[in-house]
């Protein structure tokens, strides 16, 4: 049974996920980088960004959490890149360099398709135009017993929110204010729990899940 | 000098301090109670009922620290009572029996004016209908020395901080979704600092300072 889960979704005390005014500059928006602070402050932060050391506390838990068990990956297109419309010739491979950390397969979702892309280290990034339910379906089957886990940005996490098919949402609560930009949470979300949260170092962990969840997305 | 303090202002993790359809069968919103269970848990909350017991733990120093100090408390109509428009022959005097428990003077912004009106215990409801800066200035020259405490709605505390009146905000951040219902933070919030979280047993402390707070209004 695969789980699909979504974590170290970071937000600001008042509910934004990323700043205001996103662009290429700005890929999380205006002050938006202010929500990393915490990842980059642990060991797993670090080592992804090619550092030894880093804290190995509470945060650096919750951060190796989010690629324990994980199969495949789920994400929408503007996590993938900045590029909006049409790939131009020599296409966007990603924020991540040749070596993405991602190490499976990734699916963007993206009306605009293009051949999937095999970078090092075993990621590969697949192109899909598909409601939620059939990307998490291959998703799901490409992740060979594995969890599928849902990246961002905030509309894709509330489309499949919306459409029932989170399993486990991971919210780290970053004490700033952002002042503005794009929110999680927004309106009726019905079927979810809230676990006690748990005090990290520099955010504040929340774990929501679906209540009966037992797994939507077969492996197949 | 006087200080315009917020306590113990209760958000849902997604983001709401009230939850839909507010009227009088349910004045924090459908569910919108959720909110306070922390604070009822507390000897604080436990003593406001009239009961003995209750935890005596953060959540219990977090709930008395919004009385400590205070001089004058002020609060929206909608905090005031469900009535809406003109008062009525036998208006409302207040959602909190015939002794309240400020003990201080209390303004109530509205902009149906009525005679003030006393309480036992020291609790006297003044009806004031003007901008926020007059309103805090009456209520910091009442509070005689002591702190100026913001009571709730959420658009009142919207209306203080728009204003750069509020020297300090605390938020106890409850693990509940609410799914709708008010806001606290909608946009644009400038010159705050929001300080280290405090876990509570039912709720995250979160403390907004005001960036070079002294003191708006002075005590006269």
């Amino acid at each position: 049974m695969s789980r699909l889960r979504v974590h170290n979704f970071c937000m600001s005390l008042d509910g934004y996920v990323a700043g205001p005014r996103q662009d290429v500059e700005h890929p999380m928006g205006v002050g938006g980088e202010q929500l990393h602070t915490w990842l980059f402050a642990t060991a797993f932060g670090q080592a992804m960004l090619g550092n030894d050391g880093g804290s190995a506390g509470v945060d650096h838990a919750y951060a190796v959490a989010g690629t324990t068990g994980i199969g495949a990956t789920i994400m929408g297109r503007n996590m993938f890149g900045p590029v909006r419309g049409p790939w131009l010739d020599d296409p966007w491979r990603g924020w991540w360099g040749e070596n993405p950390p991602f190490h499976h397969p990734v699916f963007v979702m993206t009306h605009h398709l293009r051949p999937a892309l095999a970078m090092e280290g075993g990621t590969t990034f697949h192109f899909v135009d598909a409601p939620p339910e059939v990307v998490l379906e291959l998703a799901a089957e490409a992740a060979d017993g594995g969890d599928v886990r849902l990246g961002g940005g905030a509309s894709t996490v509330r489309a499949f929110l919306g459409a029932g098919l989170v399993d486990e949402l991971h919210v780290a609560l970053v004490p700033v204010l952002l002042g503005g930009g794009e929110r999680l949470f927004d309106g009726a979300l019905e079927g979810y729990a809230v676990l006690p949260p748990v005090p990290g170092e520099g955010a504040t962990h929340f774990r929501l899940t679906r209540q009966g969840a037992d797994g939507h997305a077969r492996a197949h």
